[in-house]
């Protein structure tokens, strides 16, 4: 799909639109989804013609990332999202953001394989949380126990002179029975139960706590968790999005 | 982007996958995220690769549709959504469905530009009215008053053999308020205030009520209402886009 000629509305006169942005998706579907749906919500839209025009490549097929992440199936996604990166951008997307953090793993192959940029969720993480909170030097990190054993989160911290704190075995047993448990299996969880991990984090030194998985994102705006310490990584990329964009932030 | 080679599970050992579905959406930007979340309820999916692959051209920047047809503004959506399409069927797209009521009015225009199928949603809602209630005879529309003028569903109806039977006055405004000061402004609408709306409809001769607004079917589920013989169109929609992809219904 070619690049389509915005026709901005008065506020954007100054703005430079750099759409359609390319969405990488479906892993998993419903991630995407919730993705797309933040981008709508964290626009300041008084109409539909406001809003960021978005490129989605809801790939659900695509091989599952964990089982090739612990070697438990020979099934590469690596290759796969790496022509899906070329299929949006010779359909017209101007950047690529991919609303996942496992697949973080693949991001070096899925940038060689296109000339375009294609964000990065930990990066953009980590940045949003260097922003929230001035001086930042100590990070907590609240994902599942694949992404703490990947370490992308931790490198990053460390790249920038943070150093990360993950939780206690015990806290991490039920972060991942927050996501497992609850999130993706359709029950509710506590408010209590995320804030008893949030204030763990806490006591262990972290100013700020990113919520680097999906199913904490969707658990986030269950609860109604805004502690301004507390950032989200799909939020953190989907501003990044709309920003790049030329969108405006609400 | 090219047609996947769909990996079936065991359980779709005799499907044939007809991916990936061609979304042609952003009319308005969250209705498309919604028919997409409504896709993904309705398969019956135990993993990520059940569910169905969509390529989505979430296109806010289309022209407004009622200032057009309403002649208030002279940018022809038309086109624009033509050109979408072709993209959409260049991109590998198996065949295109259009997640708006209001964009019904330039389906033949949409045709032109494809040798793909475009769905009809107000088709595929009175087909679904007709499967939901055996025998039936008398079609109530709850719609815009925009829907009602073009007299979309009225046609397709009296098509069928069936009569389309609208609101009272009285009872059409308070279906406009509810679209327009509820859903769109984003406050709530009670159960009652729907209940009273389709027991008119009911009360006029309707055995079946279609939902011919995107609004009224975010506002059916926020209700709850799940009456059978209450069609919804974007989840007949959405039914018959997962059955034309070799995707299983829940």
């Amino acid at each position: 799909m070619r690049a389509i000629l915005h026709r901005p509305s008065e506020g954007y006169a100054e703005s430079v639109r750099n759409e359609p942005v390319g969405i990488l998706g479906g892993i998993g579907p419903m991630a995407t989804v919730y993705f797309m749906q933040r981008i709508i919500a964290m626009t300041d839209a008084s109409r539909d013609q406001d809003h960021v025009d978005m490129l989605v490549w809801n790939h659900a097929s695509i091989p599952d990332r964990t089982a090739y992440l612990l070697g438990s199936s020979d099934e590469n996604p690596g290759p796969v999202m790496a022509q899906d990166a070329r299929e949006l951008e010779q359909a017209g997307a101007r950047f690529i953001a991919i609303p996942c953090n496992t697949a973080r793993a693949f991001l070096d192959e899925v940038r060689e394989g296109v000339d375009i940029e294609v964000l990065d969720i930990v990066g953009e993480t980590v940045s949003a949380a260097q922003a929230a909170v001035p001086g930042l030097t100590t990070l907590g990190i609240l994902a599942t126990d694949g992404t703490l054993r990947s370490r992308i989160y931790h490198d990053t911290a460390t790249q920038r002179g943070l150093t990360p704190v993950e939780p206690d075995d015990d806290v991490q047993k039920d972060v991942m029975a927050m996501i497992y448990d609850g999130v993706k299996a359709g029950m509710p969880v506590s408010r209590d139960r995320v804030d008893a991990a949030v204030a763990h984090l806490r006591a262990k030194g972290a100013q700020a706590i990113v919520l680097g998985c999906t199913e904490l994102s969707v658990l986030r705006t269950d609860v109604g968790l805004d502690d301004a310490d507390v950032v989200d990584s799909l939020d953190a990329l989907a501003a990044r999005t709309i920003e790049l964009a030329g969108g405006r932030l609400r």
